[in-house]
């Protein structure tokens, strides 16, 4: 068994390289969005010619990155969604009600003081974790069958 | 042709009530979340028993309204979204995402303000409207072809 | 909003009368299998012709009843499945799995001592029940948004 | 043509072992669950935090190990299910049915005892078959078109 | 429940209405080909103009009918599919696999000379009948649970 | 038999209204855009607010007006594309592409001048009439089996 | 570009042979049915065992060859369907069938003097071809898009 | 990430190659139709026999054609569709539409004089360009992250 990875949400802190530091070794394909803020925020104009509207600007950015979003969704067996401190990360919660559309393994990454707001969110989910180090653990258990030394 | 419509997004103000005022005579039939905010964050426990745990508690209640929400999701022709300027929101952003994946046609409704954090669900959507009178419009216009007084 | 529900499993207690008594003036349509036990297990040869072999009496009766069973798990918005004090049941257990394949809203119905056992049925429900009255109070609860009165 | 082929069910004898045996040389690529019964049971609080009450430690790791029964029964062509002398077994009966609804080919494995309370399931398999070397057959059949010597 | 029945195959003998008339008073909507067989034949070059090859014209008149087939087959939960004793009928088998890859119910219908050529149609069905009286009962079952009289 | 048909393609002629007019009396729910040249051009800025450029007041309507035409392609048993002898008509090869993908009957109505540049839309369709009369018969002989008089 | 073809249909000429290697050096993968008569029509009993009734041995066969053609039907690009000149072929039309309601791009192999009775299954064809070495030309030119020498 | 791309539309200029040529390096399969014009015209009638009437030598061909095209488009995960100054290019259209309907993201590349032609296809996008030298920007952005030089 191999599994594909989807990384969804929060794209300030490391908590992606995390996961894949941790998961090497283990058959698994990650994939993930755009993590350059600037490109992703202004991919559209600097590639289909500018626009006076900051409502179209972002528009042509938000469709462009929806070409790999969509694409490595569709692909991804199992989908992460980080839910981080900051914003409104509304893409983070609409990646997520995408994948569970799809009908997609749903895990939820999340600090504790999140937990009311996002109690939909995780109704939906297979687990919510609180560290990227628990995600590894649920792939290489999925994969391998194996339980972090000393969880027994 | 007749329209399902669901009103998804914000509880605490009217706009639902606006809409559906607004839409009398048409041919469109609404539902929407059950928006009793305290009979939705209590039906679980209420019905299945209390929890110890807050997020067993939320739990249990955010799985009873998905019983509800997927039914209205998946009979809806067109899934409106609502916005507001409170709360995290990241149940509405989440049934946008639900409702793209589904391949519904979608309305997003918010301020101004929001513009640049709701850019992906923009991004999606085949309105993205201000006022609950423009939703209204867009349906009469949908369904009878016909434009606002004075808009021409 | 109308709800299909269809009332799967075990056939030898009145738990079905119980919820459509309870579901009355609700907008629900209830279905469920042939619950006269000798009519289902007969079927097949009773219409067909005789059969040495009990297998393909078996079979060819087992066929017979998935005409309704699969057109009523089809047509289900939400499927309860009842799991009993006797017998394997597993063809109760077969209709939760493929309704859950379906999308379809599971709540599962059992006493707590199958708990366990059930583990993986009941993580693929939206509720799990004990009472055919808690059944109702979800069902009107998802309709309407009602919860029973001294719950809160 | 290659097999992808899961193999369901009863986890305390070595029937896949002797499936697995039986299949070199053939193009398969099996899969199955967790067979590690206590890490299958415990997974969830293993990873995920310990929980007071037995349904939430029961319901955290049914729905880890459904991350991994889902993506290779979704991932399957064939799915074997199993059912043993002992315990209810309620999970093999609703693979049996999850794999049934998404119209995979089902054989359904099992001892003469069980024929009648299997018969709805027996009636959505392809082929019943009694012992491990005959699930091998029918994978050397399917995929080289060749007889077990001395059949005819 | 109501049932959709489609009424495949066959078109020289009066099977069809020993059906709708033996299920009177069930809840059954029954659809079926053009049975006026010079009408089927010639109908595509009677409206859309005149063909010099016979292929043609049988390709332009096919055509036409499939319009209403596929209508009648993609609504219908039970298809049954009636092989006589004249003609190549293949039709009809087309027909069957046409429902049996949408998941139909399948009745066949026909008589013991012809059970080792139809073997594979029969094995892709949940009844075999040899008479519409038997097709009747099949439906009050499955509609009402109710078996022939004097049939235990 | 009842049959929704969306009537896709040219607004400047009196194509439906002879269709619908030549229909009446059969089971048949006819659909189409809205046909008001200046409303369906100018509908996204007249409800959502005036557009400097050119492309975006056309981007907006165009989206507005998909949410009819998806409803009514969706909805639609047969789709009826009629090209006209003026303009690009491309919205109309979409119409058709999509309705083919959905797997709908498509009848494509053309003069015998546009046969070569519509061959990869006529090979996808069930049939090609040059008049709405035509359309009319062939709705006729799918719906009662019966065909126009003379035409044998 | 690479193809999976699945060879559905008679098996008593060398019709597949001379596909496949006229075919030599296309990126094209062929399957077929199991085309040892003996085998597949004993296969049921000689792996699960001996049936007293001729329609239970044909049935347990009819079974297990399905396991083959279901999959290689559902993995296939483009069917070939061939039609002899001998038996009642209802399987052949049956296979036709399933691939054409699974969206399939079905080719027919057939001489002129079964035109007449398998229009239905030609109107549902991309190609109607007469010999081997036509299929070959068109698998040539799907891939390559090179016409065979000499035809224009 | 690798992507599927397939190239639809116009085939008299080299905007195929530009971008083949731009995206060496990228993670890209290609495919596109058959751009010999006067083969893709005849190459039914040069396989399957010749045709008196134009509409079927040219119907033959379509079907042939469609074969190629219909396997490219299910596979892609991106469609470019290319609308040349020449000619009505419905199939162009026609492709469009056949790859909204499947979900496919969409890229319509066409000239700034038919963009009011073009919005019903513009609006089911995702982008919107001018150069096949965007069209590689676009891919290098999705699969890369990427940005042109001197865009920001």
């Amino acid at each position: 068994m191999k599994l594909n990875v989807y990384l969804a949400g929060e794209i300030h802190t490391d908590w992606r390289d995390q996961i894949i530091a941790g998961a090497q070794g283990l058959a698994v394909t990650f994939s993930g969005p755009v993590t350059d803020h600037a490109a992703s925020d202004d991919c559209g104009v600097a590639i289909l010619g500018r626009e006076e509207q900051k409502f179209w600007h972002d528009h042509k950015g938000a469709k462009l990155n929806a070409m790999r979003t969509r694409k490595a969704l569709t692909d991804a067996d199992i989908v992460v969604v980080r839910f981080g401190e900051q914003y409104r990360q509304w893409n983070a919660a609409f990646d997520a009600g995408f994948a569970a559309a799809l009908g997609k393994s749903l895990i939820v990454l999340h600090g504790a003081d999140h937990q009311h707001a996002l109690k939909e969110i995780d109704a939906a989910a297979l687990a919510v974790a609180e560290t990227p180090a628990q995600v590894v653990q649920i792939l290489r258990y999925t994969l391998e069958g194996e339980l972090p030394q000393g969880s027994a």
